[in-house]
């Protein structure tokens, strides 16, 4: 069927099906959607695009996406209470941001530690968080609390262990979300990982 | 939350959120991902988008997308039969040749008639598709036979009525694509009206 399509219109297909979550099918309503219907639409992505393209930027301090050099997370009415969120992506980020009342700094690492992949301390950027840690000049006043939110996979337990070393080695509080039964959860229905999690780590009601 | 992202990052998620079937949550997914993983596939987006509105075009005669000036289904090798689908959608037509062995010509109506959203026949292009039953100059030899391959909806049924005086006037054999139980559907589970179709088209054994 390939051959129904023109080069321009199966290049359009081709870059939508790099979007995540969408096949063959969506690529194709997308891209009849945009060029029936909504030629406005395509032309504002075009040019959405253009514009993240040459205007985000990561935040060399925090990692975050920020834009025009000025972070929205690294302001100062954040540095007052030492505390520092260490999250994996943005979208954790912005997750923690939205649901809690942590007003502190963060630090995105883009990842977890993954050996066999060739991702160890310095793709997660931790020689920058280390220079956070020490308070080094132009880093602020150095780190109080440092709290762990990583998802918990192995992965992710290890990136947390080796976060709550460095974490320690510079005299920061080192601290982890807590991960249990989740709210509106039955114990009954919880795995058993979960519910094992939780059990250990009981707290005093 | 709004205020955490930036002016482009916002303005990208509302673009991304524009596509069918993207919510706030896949746009922020789609975003993260090109800005963070897949800068290339955004610029390959950008790019295929720009390329996709400078240079695809409505096929003047079949209303189908084309390129270049040369509509891959307006060609002599369709011409022979003297046949001519009629189609809702691009998807439909796409789904028609993909699956059918059906080589003959389409037309795209782009719609249904429904007089209440201001959609006439103008709007669905059907003076174009009354000159090619005409045979006028420069559209073909006329047409022997109307297939209306149109979804079986209210406005469906009164556009396919339309379509079907439409090409009875001009001495064209209308025909219309069987509307029943699925295959592989079993009658116990086919709805109502689909089995009440299924019933009144039946068709000699």
């Amino acid at each position: 069927m390939s051959g129904a399509y023109g080069p321009r219109l199966s290049r359009l297909l081709e870059a939508l099906r790099r979007l995540p979550g969408v096949g063959p099918k969506s690529a194709q309503r997308m891209a009849f959607h945009l060029l029936g219907r909504d030629r406005d639409g395509a032309a504002f992505l075009r040019d959405a695009l253009a514009a993240a393209l040459a205007g985000i930027e990561r935040c060399p301090r925090c990692r975050m996406y920020c834009e025009d050099g000025r972070c929205a997370f690294c302001v100062p009415s954040r540095e007052t209470g030492g505390q520092v969120c260490v999250v994996e992506t943005p979208a954790d980020l912005l997750a923690i941001e939205s649901s809690t009342g942590y007003r502190g700094r963060y630090f995105v690492l883009g990842g977890r530690l993954s050996p066999l992949d060739g991702i160890g301390p310095e793709q997660l950027g931790l020689d920058r968080l280390e220079s956070e840690l020490t308070g080094s000049p132009g880093s602020g006043a150095g780190v109080r609390e440092l709290i762990i939110a990583i998802n918990p996979s192995v992965e992710g337990e290890a990136t947390a262990y080796y976060l709550g070393e460095l974490g320690r080695r510079y005299g920061a509080t080192v601290t982890r979300i807590a991960y249990g039964v989740p709210l509106g959860g039955e114990l009954e229905s919880t795995d058993g990982g979960t519910l094992a999690r939780a059990f250990t780590g009981r707290t005093p009601a």
